[in-house]
């Protein structure tokens, strides 16, 4: 193979690394920008998190693309096609995450109109800040191949889980105690599943940080707390009616 | 190229084709078991279901294994490449599918310590209907190439996420009128969500049986029925506490 031709291949997948790393910027801005709108009850601004979603998809789009490119420039083997093939599943987790932060947007649009409880509120920054803090170091050692820092990532989604377990029974206490808040909690309850599910594809992109450099993830089973969740808490004392 | 790697490469082109027909059948068997299941209240059937979804992993596995041997085997252009690249899109969608039946199992089991809205099971049960019978019908149109089948089944959705609006609105008003279902209705409301969410897989599917024949999906935007779910409706009359 001519060398201009080898040349061009290890450009083109240094553009697709670009791309991917302007995409997980772009997904980390907008899950911040949802949780803001959501705090600021500001729904123009959350309605500018829902428009541009459709810069997210228009950089997957460009990384579907930069990967079939590099697919018919050459035969990939080994490590060239572990990386390519990884760039389309990580393009595919974050378009995920920018669209639960577009979920979460919309949902923060309703929930204007309410009175959620303060606290349940709260519960949902706190767990929007581990998951931001996640993805911006998943982020990092993505472009740096950093397995080390993307392991560390991967170990945090059990603090995740567990703060989205608490979250989830702390909500069902406020509906059960205060029926008024059924609508505005359950529009809450969905907005911490939409960012515990952010959290797992960050968990992901971990895993797939490891495979491009090393082969293969992590070795364990997935930390895990969230089984709790389907665990049935009792109504607590004084909510039936 | 000699004759011998093109009929290879026929050859395996069929057997992932095979393998993805395999796993769409094991999804959608996956998600029936965990419907019935739930209406059963089974949690023998539904811990079967849990077990059972390492089985279309293990397919899903085999999908990412074959494509990549198809990539290196042969320098795919045009119409093989768009074939082995939405192979592995069908194969992720499928994968997805079943994880949310797991999902359902899983929430089915502790459903069976409760007395949920026996109409909302039948709620649920029917929005499964749907979802299995669009399943069925995407993947038939797969195995022959059928893309106004899969033009079909792609405008069906809209029926889907109709029923899940109306869905989601009776569990609030249970909710409302009863804080003892609060616990059994939010496990409800996710396993709706689970059933709608993995139409909109069966949807993404159908899109990839027209890109494989035609380079192109379906024109006009998605059509789109659950926007309706962001409005607040009102609590009905008599829940205040």
């Amino acid at each position: 193979m001519p060398e201009h031709t080898l040349k061009r291949f290890d450009e083109e997948l240094e553009r697709l690394s670009a791309t991917i790393s302007e995409m997980g910027g772009l997904a980390e801005s907008q899950l911040a920008r949802s949780l803001a709108a959501l705090r600021e009850r500001d729904t123009e601004a959350a309605e500018k998190v829902i428009v541009d979603d459709a810069r997210v998809d228009a950089l997957d789009e460009a990384v579907q693309e930069q990967t079939v490119r590099l697919l018919a420039l050459r035969q990939p083997m080994a490590v060239d096609l572990r990386v390519i093939l990884s760039s389309i599943k990580i393009a595919a987790a974050l378009e995920r995450i920018a669209d639960y932060a577009k979920n979460t947007a919309k949902r923060s649009i309703v929930l204007s109109q309410t009175t959620p409880p303060a606290a349940a509120v709260t519960g949902i920054e706190r767990l929007g800040r581990l998951v931001r803090a996640a993805l911006k170091d998943v982020l990092d050692a993505f472009a740096h191949g950093d397995v080390a820092k993307a392991r560390d990532v991967w170990e945090r989604d059990e603090e995740i889980d567990q703060v989205y377990t608490g979250l989830f029974r702390e909500l069902l206490t406020y509906m059960m105690e205060d029926p008024r808040t059924i609508t505005a909690c359950t529009h809450l309850m969905f907005m911490a599943k939409n960012i515990e599910r952010a959290g797992d594809h960050v968990t992901n992109i971990a895993e797939l940080v490891s495979f491009r450099s090393t082969g293969h993830g992590f070795d364990e089973a997935r930390p895990k707390g969230s089984a709790a969740i389907y665990a049935t808490p009792d109504a607590p004392a004084g909510t039936a009616p």
